[in-house]
C-alpha cells in the first residue's frame, strides 16, 4: 500500500519532464520539443531500429534506459549535446536522479539507478545503442527545419559529424551510414556550415 | 539501407503525436496534456508497479502496447475517455495505425500491428494490465488539479468510479484499491460531484 503511494507520488513528480525544454522542433510543430515527448519518441525509435544494432541487445534494458535518460534534467535543466559534456553537469544530473530514484521502494530505485548509470557509462551494448539512437531525432529535427537548431547554436557541419558520428556509429553503424548520406546532402544545401 | 529510411520517416510521421492534446494538464503545468508524452509516462509508470499486476506480465510487450497504443489518434484525434468507446471511433484508430505501420518493413509493421490489436481487445494478462496504467496518470492529474477535467466535462462521481474501478481492477487490483481512496477522499472535498 505505502509503496504503491511512493510509486504514485514519484510518477507525479517526474510530470516536471514534460516542463523541461530542449533546442530542437518536432517536425511540422512550431515549438520546442520537452524532454518528456522526446523520451517516448526514441524509445520507439530503439525498438524499430534494433535489428541495426552493431551487437544484440537486451530491448527491455534498452527501453528502460530511454525512458529515465533524462531525468537528471528536472532538477538540472537541458543543455544543447554539444556543450554538454562537462564533470559538473553530470554531477548534477547523477544527483538529480539519485533524489527521483531514492524515493522509489528500495529495490526499484537502486534498479533505475543502476540502469542509469549503465546508460551514463556508455560501456555495455545496450548503451551503446541507446545512446545512439538518443541522437537520431535532433538531426532529423533539423534535416526538417532547414538547420534551425544547428544555425542557432552555430553548430558547424564538424561538430555535427564528429560528435553525431561517433556516438551513433558505436551504437549502429549501419544506421550511421544512412544519416551520413543525409547530413552530406544537407551541408550540400546550406543547412549545416 | 531502404529499410532503415522507411523506418526513419515513420519516426518522422509519428511526430504529430505530439501536436495531440489530450483533456488533462500534467500536474504544475498550465497547459493540455500531448499524447506523446502521456505516452512516456505510462511507459515508466508501468515498469514501476508491474509488481502490482494482477498475473504476472511480459513487460517489454506492456512497454510495446504503452509506446504505440494512441498512435491511432494521428489521424483520429484524441477522444476524452468517457465518451470513446464507439465502433466508428474504434475503426478510425484502427485504420489510423494500419496506414502507418503498413509504412514500416513488413515485419516488424505485422508485429506493431498485433501488438495493437492485442491491446485494444484487452483480453491477454498484458492488455488489461496495460489499460489499467493508462487509466491512472489522468487520475492524478484530476486528483491535484481540482477535478479539472471532470469539471469541466460534467463527469460524475459513478462515471468515474465505476470506468476506473472496471478498467484499473482488471489490471491491478491492488493499485485500484489504493487510487478507490484517494478517488473517495476527492469526492468528500469536493472535486468530484
Amino acid at each position: 500500500m505505502e509503496k504503491i503511494l511512493r510509486i504514485l507520488e514519484f510518477i507525479v513528480e517526474i510530470e516536471k519532464l514534460k516542463d523541461i525544454t530542449r533546442h530542437t522542433r518536432p517536425v511540422g510543430l512550431n515549438r520546442y520539443e520537452n524532454s518528456a515527448e522526446h523520451s517516448w519518441h526514441v524509445c520507439l525509435l530503439a525498438l524499430a531500429l534494433e535489428d541495426y544494432a552493431n551487437a544484440p541487445v537486451d530491448t527491455l534494458k534498452v527501453i528502460k534506459m530511454l525512458l529515465i535518460h533524462d531525468l537528471g534534467e528536472i532538477d538540472a535543466g537541458d543543455t544543447i549535446v554539444y556543450h554538454s559534456d562537462t564533470l559538473q553537469r553530470q554531477q548534477e544530473e547523477k544527483a538529480g536522479v539519485e533524489r527521483l530514484f531514492n524515493s522509489l521502494p528500495d529495490e526499484l530505485g537502486r534498479e533505475l539507478i543502476d540502469v542509469w548509470l549503465e546508460f551514463e557509462a556508455g560501456k555495455t551494448a545496450e548503451a551503446r545503442y541507446a545512446k545512439a539512437i538518443d541522437r537520431i531525432p535532433p538531426l532529423l529535427h533539423n534535416l526538417h527545419d532547414d538547420g534551425h537548431s544547428w544555425k542557432k547554436h552555430g553548430i558547424s557541419k564538424r561538430d555535427v559529424m564528429t560528435l553525431n558520428g561517433e556516438r551513433i556509429s558505436k551504437g549502429s553503424a549501419a544506421v550511421w551510414e544512412v544519416l551520413q548520406g543525409k547530413l552530406e546532402q544537407a551541408a550540400e544545401q546550406g543547412l549545416l556550415r
